[in-house]
């Protein structure tokens, strides 16, 4: 039996003490259960899809039961899956009435590699978004749930709130009230009393099996009060995760944050590719420069993102895995199982910029 | 009167010879109306846009009306817009029933600009799909139309044509039979004796207006046959269009061809850096490097893209221009027209990897 390990997080955002330890426990347990599955002879991928679906189904998360609502009052998540051997992926956008958005990403990687060749030359999807997503899911028997079945009463309760607030806000100015400060966004989303995690976004999870495979996943119900159609990072390749192979290492990160600037920095590839170009003492400077100083004109919002980053060589030989963790945000919810260790190790960073776990 | 230039592609694919004068005509044409818009002082932006649109009405392209069809018979577009100076973006993807989905995108560009700034810290979206982004049409003033007046005739017959091959493909056999044989598609798509240009695909236009704004936009009706709910490289950031400004350089690139390796290998925002970093005489070896044997372990299929890449430098004062065109498809269809030329540039490639036009 090979070495194996998992790392989960479920989300960067502003989760109140009231809420840690909820979260400790959420992320513990699914690391724990997810180790189990690997121990068992899983491979990556299986491993982290069930970490996801097990986050999605908590409604402590934003991502499948529980999510943000639209500003139509619906639930629309984004997911994607990566390997890091083949570079394949797999992703679903704003879809509605699926249970396990991960698993429809899923299906979707799958399908690639059933249907990679054809005689017809058809070249298979990497992302199917909305009803035609519905349609695939329904087809390659991914399991479909009536969409209210996923709103919780917590987050009927959020986007009431947030519509009463967003109604006066347009009744009492055409012009919206500038805000360049992160710590109203901050204030706003402590006043969740009732739901602490709200505010957490984009769920990940990143595994290394017996035989050294890595896989990486995320799912999103993405940003609070969001358009109906809006894709996020979660759905986008290079944003949300990324893996990959190179000179005998293999690479993954997962980010989460605010969706349009992690998808406009490519950050999770970029993340990679840092650690692949300049060494690990690099990284926090890569988010400086290419996260909090990079995309577009608009430096006017503030920057939101976590990401866990993960480095295996050799693994079968050595087990030795690098895991570096970043966050921009107040907080950043992880845990992490490896079956060197007796205990899952499980850390709820405050406004700390970086921790780096040799495993 | 600053000069102004325009340039267009309708498609990177396998265009026969007797298609040739339409799709000339149509090039041409649609670059002296937008020059002519340009020197009655429209920005670049809305120039591109106007270039697209009229792409999109044309029953020749694989764009708006005339686009090919899903699996379900029905007309799915994307589409995107970019500007050089601040890196905003706005796309739509998989939509339905949009007479123009380039004015969605603008659309999706605009409201960013107007909503950028809001007390609850709403970030605006980037990309919309499918029913979500129809709403946004509606709300925004962007035109929809019945989902069914977008299909042609043609469009219809080869529907029905694949349609046939698909299914008698499938009762011979349950396993596909391989096919790693760019000819093959070729033949496929030559056999379509009743229009010419089923098999382009992606249209792409970038101007640049008497003020040197530099802006870019895409638009497709996507792969042949694709699943419902796909989503291609028209749509994604990074992939279909991509514009920047560096060290007082501005650069911009549009790209056409198989949609998911066009956005695996994030051709064109890393065609405009390999222009930055390594200049112009290494991005043929960058499409080598990047596309050709890029991407993820899949190198079975055929890899097929087209480029317009474009630098300008001290616009105003110099006016002058470089401008690329590269593909690995047969043939690749695309026109140019400045202020400083008497006539509209025409070019219809074949079998040719690069050109070079210095403006």
């Amino acid at each position: 039996m090979g070495p194996h390990l998992v790392i989960v997080h479920s989300g960067a955002g502003f989760c109140r003490d009231a809420a840690v330890p909820a979260i400790r426990s959420l992320c513990t347990d699914i690391c724990s259960e997810t180790l189990k599955k690997l121990s068992d002879g899983s491979n990556a991928m299986e491993a982290v899809c069930m970490a996801i679906a097990l986050l999605e189904d908590s409604p402590l998360t934003n991502a499948g039961r529980g999510s943000n609502l639209t500003r139509e009052g619906e639930v629309e998540c984004d997911a994607s899956v990566m390997d890091g051997t083949s570079g394949r992926f797999g992703a679903c956008g704003a879809v509605s009435g699926i249970e396990h958005p991960v698993y429809l990403a899923r299906a979707v990687f799958d399908y690639q590699q059933t249907h990679r060749q054809n005689a017809l030359g058809l070249v298979p999807p990497m992302l199917l978004v909305g009803q035609g997503a519905w349609k695939f899911a329904l087809k390659e028997g991914v399991d479909t749930v009536p969409p209210e079945s996923l709103i919780t009463p917590a987050s009927q309760r959020r986007f009431e709130r947030i519509t009463a607030r967003f109604t006066a806000l347009e009744a009492s100015s055409e012009v919206a009230v500038p805000s360049s400060d992160a710590d109203q966004a901050v204030d706003h989303n402590l006043e969740d009393e009732e739901n602490d995690s709200m505010a957490l976004d984009t769920v990940g999870a990143i595994a290394v099996d017996t035989l050294g495979n890595v896989a990486v996943a995320s799912s999103s119900g993405g940003l609070q009060f969001k358009h109906s159609g809006r894709v996020g990072q979660a759905a986008i390749y290079g944003a949300g995760i990324w893996s990959e192979t190179d000179d005998g290492d293999t690479y993954a990160c997962c980010t989460s944050g605010t969706g349009e600037q992690l998808i406009e920095t490519d950050l999770a590839r970029q993340l990679c590719r840092s650690l692949i170009q300049e060494g690990p003492f690099e990284i926090a400077s890569t988010v400086q420069k290419n996260f909090l100083r990079g995309g577009s004109a608009d430096v006017s919002s503030p920057r939101y993102m976590g990401a866990l980053l993960l480095q295996v060589s050799d693994w079968q030989k050595t087990g030795r895995a690098f895991v570096q963790v970043l966050h921009t945000t107040p907080t950043f919810c992880w845990a992490y199982a490896s079956s060197k260790q007796e205990k899952t190790k499980v850390g709820l960073l405050y406004r700390c910029s970086e921790i780096v776990i040799y495993a």
